[in-house]
């Protein structure tokens, strides 16, 4: 008898018959003497719908109401789950994120949680009640409505079931869980069984599509253990819990590719203090993410600086630099979309050394050219041309020795 | 200058054209000078969707739940409003019916409401804000979403009027006002000036099509003067007020008519104390409302006991019936589909004797048959047979001089 957390996805709401699966399954944990608290998102498609319609009124919707509008996607699906509990005779209550109290700041569509109260949880949960929560949503301090970001429902998940101290929170998607890399790019990538807070955290590209980042840092913050798995299935899926002896016998837990990537270089920048924020706060004054930055001294006070933003800035960021590199005299802006990031990710690399040239080196033999290199304790990862990254994958998926059953 | 709560209802909203259309209304008034609280409906449609969703679902979906379902409505429409009104370059807020503080007691459903803070609103007007409030929708003094019953954003306006002690309620719909009589039934009808409260509460079967009739009362109780009138015309429409000494020059303001009326009849009912909760308490426990009641005493310590049910409700009321009349030991009990009631409602018939027979004669000269009678201090109705009724509406409206423009 444990406090399950349990929140399911667009995927695995979508229309009533989906919702009826999910009650049955929530419901099988109920009758089992577990408690159950259901964090839901809006069904498959609904919160897209309702931004076309925002944008038909508007190209820049006013994001306090937007996030009003958004949060009808939610309300909907965790009444109908409740209504459909309640109407198979189960006892459930479902709570919008006001009336949990997930209290986040003001930063309309992409709110951050400050606080989880959660009493009307406990007092529900208390009386043997199911509890189903409208994910993606909160409340600021004053009682604006905010959301909490793409996926956010996920965090809403975690978030709850820190401040419950659930045993587990459950993210029940429409993939059946975390792979060494993307089956879809390597056939003989693998379910991984277990994977830790921090390789998850240097997995984004490759996990954001399962889980919100942002939930597995509050998970890290306070240890609790996230199951991903299917819906669609009752076969266990991946956990993300804190860091194991056993994980580390792995030097690397897989690989990752982001094709969601281009690069902006500004040639011989004057090496002076300030310059560097000259270059980039107007970028991020933009709203533009940048990932990679790395700068080559070149002889004379001058230096190459390269950075990669989303695709979707490149034009934008380039357009910005070109008159930074104006103010600033920089020789030269050029830039590439055609190119991808490829990483691998372990725990294990902290106590192997020597993971470089075992990244490096079979690259090297397939011809691959690395452009660009970063590092962190517990990734690295290379910018190569965008046509061979699959190829890259494959080949550091093998080399890692991730193909092995084990 | 003056300070406006304008009510629009589902038609007015039904899409974003119409959302545009009433955004240019509001901000002619807010330009002009005016403050504007705008309450919104549901698009027309969309609760009735919501409610079939909930019916496939479960036959009796639980009460609490569909109100958080049913509360997504207005909650997109306040929002879409809000958004329109930014994209024009207005400040506008909306508030779900939480934040406006309407609390209301805890009838799932059909709640009333309690009481209304209406801080946030005043708060904003302040700082001259267009507010656009979610109508339909409060909140128990738990924090459970209520909602009011169907055509419940009028009692939302006109509470929410009240409470800012605001000029007048408009309350825009798709007739341009209260008239005589229903112009689909007697094309003489006419377009009312004016109306007092006790009037249009007395007039619930026609007016209840344009106005919860609940907010009536309540306008009455706090004097908020409503302005009927047309989201598709600038037009006057019908104002509803206090009684002005002008009303009484007319004996009669209008003739209505209600054609969901049954009536079942027990006969030789012993007479006896407590016979009548007998007869009337399980159909009040079946939440069935009962409208008129008539009994004949005969002799022999016997009496015919005959009263009015929607035509909803007609089978199984009898169905009750027929158990009490064997508990009781009534003769018999029969019902009658094919009726409906025709009523006379005026503030002048106060001061004016004979108004019965004024009624009763035209009646009787077209061979129109009164099958029951019941009578307030301002309206007289009949229950006549079914296929009757468009000829005594027009009878009447005749007769009382409805049909002169004066």
């Amino acid at each position: 008898m444990g406090l399950y957390v349990q929140k399911y996805g667009g995927t695995s709401v979508a229309d009533l018959e989906r919702i009826q699966d999910v009650a049955k399954r929530v419901s099988s944990y109920f009758q089992n003497g577990d408690d159950v608290v259901v964090i839901l998102s809006a069904m498959a498609g609904v919160t897209d719908n309702l931004i076309d319609m925002a944008k038909t009124i508007s190209d820049s919707p006013d994001k306090r109401e937007l996030d009003v509008l958004l949060a009808t996607g939610e309300q909907t699906t965790a009444a109908l789950l409740a209504l459909t509990l309640r109407s198979m005779g189960y006892p459930a209550m479902s709570l919008l994120g006001f009336q949990a109290e997930v209290i986040t700041d003001c930063h309309f569509g992409n709110a951050r949680i400050l606080e989880v109260g959660a009493q009307r949880i406990r007092d529900f949960l208390k009386k043997r009640t199911i509890v189903v929560v409208a994910g993606f949503q909160g409340c600021d301090p004053r009682g604006n409505i905010t959301t909490l970001g793409r996926g956010g429902s996920d965090t809403s998940a975690v978030a709850i079931a820190a401040a419950l101290e659930a045993d587990i929170c459950e993210i029940y998607t429409d993939v059946d869980g975390i792979y060494t890399a993307d089956p879809n790019v390597c056939e003989k990538a693998r379910k991984i069984e277990s994977i830790s807070y921090d390789e998850m955290l240097n997995m984004a590209s490759l996990g954001a599509k399962v889980l919100q980042i942002r939930s597995v840092g509050f998970a890290k913050k306070f240890n609790v253990p996230i199951h991903v798995r299917s819906s669609f299935s009752e076969e266990e899926g991946t956990m993300v819990v804190s860091e194991e002896p056993a994980m580390e016998s792995l030097v690397v837990s897989a690989v990752t590719h982001d094709k969601d990537q281009a690069r902006i270089t500004l040639k011989k920048v004057p090496d002076q203090p300030g310059i560097a924020a000259k270059i980039f706060s107007p970028i991020s004054e933009g709203g533009i993410v940048v990932d990679m930055i790395i700068q080559n001294t070149r002889s004379g006070g001058q230096t190459d600086l390269t950075f990669t933003v989303p695709k979707a800035d490149f034009k934008r960021a380039l357009e910005i630099e070109k008159g930074v590199a104006v103010d600033i005299g920089a020789e030269d802006v050029f830039g590439d979309e055609d190119i991808a990031k490829v990483s691998v990710i372990g725990v294990g690399m902290r106590n192997h050394s020597g993971v470089a040239s075992l990244m490096f080196n079979p690259l090297a033999k397939e011809n691959i050219n690395i452009i660009m290199i970063s590092t962190s304790e517990i990734r690295i990862s290379c910018i190569v041309e965008e046509k061979y990254t699959e190829l890259a994958v494959r080949v550091l998926h093998n080399s890692f020795g991730l193909d092995r059953e084990d």
